[in-house]
């Protein structure tokens, strides 16, 4: 019953240009030919096998879900099949250096992947996803044995990997972890502890598994400064690379959650399993934390993702669906008219794909940012990791948080006929509820740009940020009158939030860090908002300049939708200012029982 | 795992107060003695009721839910056993009048009786919710002879009844129905026709259901003006009262839904079936619109309790949980600390709470207008009629739309889980979403506003409800100086509501429909922050002035909740405006086939 989904190929392609993905990519030598003639059949290509492999089977994810008996975790047989596409396909490694076998892409590369792979089928791509993040800790600290042993087939995709984090006490603060670390005489450890939330911790898919787990050796120090980092495979491999003896890794339970249900989140016990160290002793949390920013682009992709999706099935279902006269239209005409003609199934449209565009130029943006950060030199490198520093809270929680709230906007376009799972929008929701909660929730997001983000350089990171959002307006409003007219109330919102930038700046310096705190998520709201204005002031130059020479109708599409954000939605952003400077008092002022 | 539920009684008598129940309902003679003292231990008994009898059967109800085999729908034992309960304690029939058994009360005593059953099971407060629309339309329009066979047994719940409006063609725009009513020789009439959404259509909590049926008399007009109604017993009724032949009614199937899986949305089909008009011919639409308001106000009512429920188990989760430690708080007292002590989550709690006490207001409010439309006489109807006329879309539209995205703001509070059905919080997201759908869509609501609420008494019906706002604000402008504050920043929001209003108002004069239409969704949202803050700014009065009389802390954590919605929560009404008034065009500036 749900709309056979097809990727927006053309909007991605149009994405890359808005954030000026090829000049900026041409600065770092190992990707200067990288450009539109990579980017466009890459897109087709993962389109293809998006469209046929993944999107047929989201549904059967959905209503099978992942199983477990006796430990031993089952997933649909449909997806057994598409992760061996999947993998033989090497979409998961496509960005992942290719001394290691992977496809020496820019990470920008899979913004356009991620989304159309994440699209198509959320919880499928959490494996994939969750096993490049275990290759990148053990590629960027694991020995060079190490390497050798386990990276070849995690990036063929023969190996899944996971990250085991969390435990029953530790969710958001990893300080207080106690699964133990103890040194055997062979240099290896003895791994125990109870991990929770671990994404395809245990699977069918793949003959093994390798777990990257955060412990503590005994007597390291205290809290968050003595975790180490371990790579612990579910079946111990032997030096010639075959399997060798069950590790006595169990899979306790899974979840039974909202949504993603074909994405098993595990308890994990580990039982004096064998453990290989990282790196240095009591450095895992940095380790970890090199990762982070990529796996919370990647869930910012996500809402990206879920609101696209969603918006599919609803637009189809809103040119078909007749019902009712719109307002203004003669009784004649309406018979020919479906519900896309009312004016408020329009706005919600609208919304949902205006939002859509400022989603995916944001975390494109964030994703090339990543490449500038890593393989960019020099003063383009401090660039690239000021920059993506300020950019990834707000790509993971304001892209996660617009997910859940424009799939639920797809559910209202659909009706009482949105409501009933077998049009597949409501998957949507209950898949994209998570988004704002794993990788940190938006909440910690919101302190990560208020405490570490916006005082970066003394402040000097947020202005040269707000800087060139204001070369953007001066662009604007030299441009066309059509665009011009947008720069203004961009202006106006822009000028708000450096208002209330600048106030903040002043408690965080007067020692007000309770103030800061109570202001950190309308914050991280009101600056989503207003970049979102940025890119589609940016989209909105470069859509009138491709209208003019093409005449194409995608472009002047692209104009009206930028011109649709800027006035009717980045308004919202200036009602959050009063919540940002309203400061803490009242947060604190009922008593915790009186709720 | 489910907090256990715990109605909030104080919370609701408070807001008999703030909307001035006692003052308005006693000058309608029948209920003149109505007061605290029988409103106080009604939400007593009714809570208790709630507590040890629904609520522990909610998620039995969500996870079991209703099935169907061979057309026979079958509900969780559970909620067998508490239908009959719910009956003999006479819930559904409180508010009905006691000429037909009914307990006689105001309507107004059913808003706090309806929040408190709905918050403990949604689903199941729909059997007898549907039924008292269906008792409704007999007793105001049908003849003696129906309401003395089909009444006694509806009210008292011995039997349940439906409301059949849509079919498959036919959700929105009931003028395309295409049951067919044939005139038979003793009167009564052949049904035969498919309905669909048809909530608790078949079940078996009774043993027998009574069905309202709108359908088309062979030779009547076309489209709305042709529909006449029909009561369709499941089983004939003997003269006698006693059950007698099948009436060919059945259940084909069943909707697999988001959530309320407790309550079974069936397909119904009448081939055949025995039918009994009732009142006239082709007036059908219209007696279906006479129980229209109370359907909504009571849908505002579930986006209300899926707050407040959602909020109870949150703010317990917040008060259990240790993690991390809150900005600005010592090592030493983190260690006493729980995740409430986070600003971010506080910021979280503050917000649901005080958003359940706006709309608990509007809807309390809102009840108490149906009692003076139905119950008051000349002026004080009519006055209750207009009042109800604005409100009623408000409180369904506002109050839905605002039960989803706070019930998803609860699971945040859980972390990760929130996202495990476990917890139950992720039950109030699911089941809330129906409520923007049903009863018609907010979309409906705001063209409802737009077009039949904004030109009421040529624009001076919703001149006064602003002029009512406005002796609120003055009202606090002199009062102690913390509302007074208040008044400035609710008086920037009305002046902004009343300057779109007129607006608008210009646009429809001069015949700028479409425009109206479009601006139709962000006016309702607008309207509805800003009478939230109305309604805020009265609680803040009244908590203020008993806060001084009797030093309880629930007063002065009222006056908190309301300086917090007006300072924080208001200011997002603005927002708003320049969609409102950006008119038409860039709705439809994309051709439907580029979405």
């Amino acid at each position: 019953m749900a709309v056979a989904f097809k990727a927006p190929v053309k909007d991605i392609v149009f994405g890359y240009e808005v954030v000026e993905t090829y000049d900026v990519i041409s600065k770092i030598p190992a990707f200067s030919d990288f450009n539109e003639d990579i980017v466009i059949p890459t897109m087709e290509e993962c389109a293809k096998f998006a469209e046929e492999v993944l999107a047929p089977i989201n549904a059967i994810g959905d209503q099978q879900g992942a199983t477990i008996k006796d430990g031993k975790v089952t997933m649909p047989k449909e997806f057994i099949d598409a992760y061996k596409s999947f993998s033989e396909a090497g979409w998961a490694s496509i960005s992942l250096p290719s001394e290691i076998g992977g496809g020496g892409m820019p990470i920008a590369l899979s913004g356009g992947t991620l989304e159309i792979l994440s699209t198509a089928n959320l919880a499928f791509g959490l494996a994939p996803g969750l096993a490049a993040g275990a290759i990148s800790a053990i590629n960027f600290h694991g020995s060079e044995d190490q390497k050798a042993k386990f990276l070849p087939k995690l990036v063929s995709g023969e190996w899944t990997g996971t990250m085991n984090l969390s435990e029953p006490q530790s969710g958001s603060d990893l300080g207080t972890i106690t699964t133990k670390a103890e040194p055997l005489e062979d240099g290896s450890y003895k791994i125990t502890g109870t991990k929770v939330w671990i994404t395809f911790g245990e699977h069918d898919l793949t003959d093994n598994i390798i777990h990257l787990v955060l412990a503590k050796i005994p007597g390291s120090p205290e809290g968050t400064k003595g975790i180490s980092m371990f790579i612990v495979p579910k079946v111990m491999v032997n030096d010639d690379g075959s399997l060798g003896d069950d590790n006595n890794v169990s899979c306790i339970s899974i979840e039974e959650k909202l949504g993603i249900h074909a994405s098993p989140t595990c308890v994990m016990e580990y039982d004096g399993s064998i453990g290989y160290l990282v790196g240095d002793e009591n450095r895992g949390l940095n380790y970890m934390f090199t990762m982070m920013n990529e796996a919370r682009v990647w869930v910012g992709g996500q809402g990206l993702a879920s609101a696209s999706g969603a918006l599919q099935g609803a637009a189809q279902y809103a040119r078909d669906r007749v019902q009712g006269r719109p307002v203004g239209m003669s009784k004649e005409d309406a018979k020919e008219s479906t519900i896309i003609d009312h004016a408020d199934v329009r706005r919600m449209l609208m919304t949902i794909k205006s939002y859509v565009d400022a989603m995916r130029y944001m975390m494109y943006d964030n994703q090339l940012m990543l490449d500038v950060e890593y393989f960019g030199e020099g003063e383009l490198k401090e660039f690239g990791e000021e920059r993506c520093g300020i950019l990834t809270p707000i790509t993971k929680a304001w892209i996660s948080d617009l997910g859940v709230e424009l799939s639920s906007m797809a559910i209202q376009i659909y009706g009482g006929m949105g409501y009933v799972e077998e049009t597949g929008v409501a998957q949507y929701l209950r898949d994209s509820r998570i988004a704002p909660i794993y990788e940190g929730t938006n909440g910690i997001q919101a302190l990560d740009l208020m405490f570490r983000k916006l005082p970066l350089d003394n402040g000097q990171a947020m202005q040269r940020l707000l800087g060139d959002v204001q070369k953007v307006i001066d662009d604007m409003k030299n441009d066309d009158e059509i665009i011009s007219s947008m720069a203004e109330k961009l202006q106006k919102e822009v000028d708000t939030l450096s208002e209330v930038t600048l106030w903040l700046g002043g408690r965080m310096l007067e020692g007000e860090l309770v103030d800061a705190s109570a202001a950190a998520t309308p914050y991280l709201k009101m600056f989503g908002q207003v970049l979102g204005g940025y890119y589609m002031g940016k989209a909105a130059i470069l859509a009138n300049k491709k209208y003019k020479e093409t005449n194409d109708e995608f472009y002047s599409d692209k104009l009206t939708l930028s011109k649709f954000y800027i006035e009717q939605l980045l308004p919202l952003s200036s009602g959050y200012a009063s919540a940002v400077t309203a400061g803490k008092e009242d947060l604190y002022a009922m008593k915790a029982e009186n709720f």
